[in-house]
């Protein structure tokens, strides 16, 4: 079992991750003083699988537990699902003295997170990330939010929970493809801030395809530092660091929106995104042909694609123009400039853009 | 015209109150560099009297204008209306830097506020409350919300605007009844926080009632000044100071609840209950029978209610067990000593409560 703090100002928190420790949640969530009631926001496969577990550890503890069960789909990050759920709260919370628990990936983060932000202008919330893209990734920081029609994430918050418990036991049960998004964001972080994980990723990457215990504590426990000491240093993306974890999600965030976030799960999107920063990079000099092939040769590796199939380029530059990111009229880049170097690069000539997704396109 | 620091640490803002001060709007949000869109969201009332002048004032200094109108009612701050705007917002938001303005009373300013506070996790927004009330108390200090069918501003955040532009000219238009919705919460700052205030609202309460020019601004600036004040040493109501703002809401919440938020106005309820509560302060021996007789008195005289009608005793018991402030199985009392002197009373018992409502009753 790693401890990881995150050390925010105003108020830090922990990132707890290790095998098999759901069953300590109870105890450790008595000492945090929350109040008694715990307001679990799932789904049912989750439950059905690992319900019992989490239950039985908090009423050890003395706490009542509600499960709030949500559909299984992306589309559970929607207006109507958050006003659903925030009216079962608001009638289900008599003591007045509930937190919520995210019980699931980054859809029931995500949504769970901001309805804590704004249930009664705030309250607390714990993140239990059962995927290995939530674990790594979106479980941690407090990016909340919820998708309009217009656009992913429209309406959201900061807002940080008070722990966040990953147990890389609840990664046994997902599957290859579930597996793969996580790969896309644990290789981004070795891409933008260790090299150290870039190697040993090169090396051990079928070890976590395979579920190896090692490997997923290891991996999972590394990714969540580096996000940790990025997000205490920029928590609210307003001072560029917190902007590198955004390397491969510009192009990414197009391709999948161009393909209706159907033809593309996220990870696949965001490695398709990186292959296009780093053929930008070395376009502009920065990376020089071996570093480049050696990233895709990674991504290749892990199932993820390395081509962007049934996508024409207008429609992903049309999406990219859409992106929440694009301020203005300056796009922002995240390119690279070697294994943990990253340089921000604002107004990138179109045609730069352009020549790097047409590359792509098979 | 005066303008008044919110001395927030993270970030300062003014509260700008003066006399047909709304056509200097463009010139100052000019020097504020928001971004060229202004999306403002209003009433029809609202537009149709005052529309103009902000269109021109933001026209002239290069601001693109868009209205966008919700219906002049309680029932705007609603789940409904959120969706509805959020989404005209996000479908007309192209250029991606845009500003929202809440041009009305509390409701457009409490939905705006929230709008603004989650819409791509936060943008700009601009208060110009439009009535007594709203210039106050609702339009400074940045509590946002919306209410759900369980309870009022059950959804909602801290967020603070850019910029509280109060213009005493438009309170010209308001109705008797409004006037008194917004000395009730003078009153009330006078009761709490300013002998001066109090003794000036005695003697001159006509003055405001009949939109006296001098007077409308002197009570505007004082209370904007005491609200501010206290908002930049307890933002998010943590350390109690700005808990005594809630005088006169413990009960006042129950009686507007109790009534359905049709019998009695947020102004008259909390009139109610700052009466409540001095006769809870008197029974306690916290103030003497004079002093609450001039409360009485004062009250009376702006035409506020004295005595509670049409509801009975265990209606607003049953109704202040359900408010946001009660927490877990503690209720919280803001009790006063003298003018200008509170003191916040957890656990009162019930039997105090009962009494004294009983005693309003007619």
């Amino acid at each position: 079992m790693h401890t990881i703090k995150v050390n925010l100002k105003n108020r830090p928190y922990d990132i707890i991750t290790g095998y098999a420790i759901l069953k300590g949640m109870g105890k450790y969530l008595r000492a945090l003083r929350l109040g008694p009631d715990a307001y679990i926001i799932t789904n049912k496969l989750i439950k059905n699988r690992y319900g019992h577990i989490l239950d039985n550890s908090l009423k050890a503890y003395g706490f009542n537990v509600k499960f709030k069960l949500i559909p299984d789909t992306e589309k559970s990050k929607s207006l109507k699902i958050f006003s659903d759920v925030i009216k079962a709260l608001a009638a289900y919370d008599r003591k007045k003295l509930i937190f919520l628990i995210a019980f699931g990936g980054g859809v029931v983060g995500d949504l769970t997170g901001f309805i804590s932000s704004v249930y009664k202008r705030g309250i607390a919330y714990i993140q239990i990330p059962t995927t290995l893209l939530a674990q790594v990734d979106s479980g941690i920081g407090g990016k909340t939010g919820i998708d309009l029609e217009c656009g992913k994430n429209l309406a959201g918050t900061f807002y940080q929970p008070q722990v966040v418990f990953s147990d890389t036991k609840l990664l046994e049960t997902l599957k290859p493809k579930q597996l793969r998004d996580g790969m896309s964001e644990i290789i981004k972080y070795g891409i933008i801030k260790d090299k150290n994980l870039f190697r040993y990723l090169e090396r051990n990457y079928r070890d976590i395809l395979n579920l190896r215990r090692k490997a997923l504590e290891s991996v999972v426990s590394r990714c969540s530092a580096i996000k940790a000491q990025v997000v205490a240093q920029d928590e609210r993306e307003e001072k560029g660091l917190r902007t590198t974890l955004n390397f491969g999600h510009t192009i990414g965030h197009a391709i999948e929106a161009a393909g209706n976030y159907r033809l593309y799960s996220h990870g696949e999107a965001v490695a398709l995104g990186m292959l296009v920063a780093c053929d930008i990079s070395r376009a502009k000099g920065l990376i020089p042909d071996k570093l480049q092939r050696r990233i895709e040769i990674l991504i290749q590796n892990t199932g993820l694609p390395v081509r962007i199939r049934n996508l024409g380029l207008e429609d992903i530059i049309r999406a990219h123009y859409r992106d929440k990111k694009f301020t203005g009229p300056v796009n922002k880049f995240v390119l690279i400039k070697g294994i943990g170097k990253t340089k921000i690069v604002r107004n990138l000539p179109l045609k730069l853009i352009r020549a790097a997704v047409r590359k792509r396109l098979s």
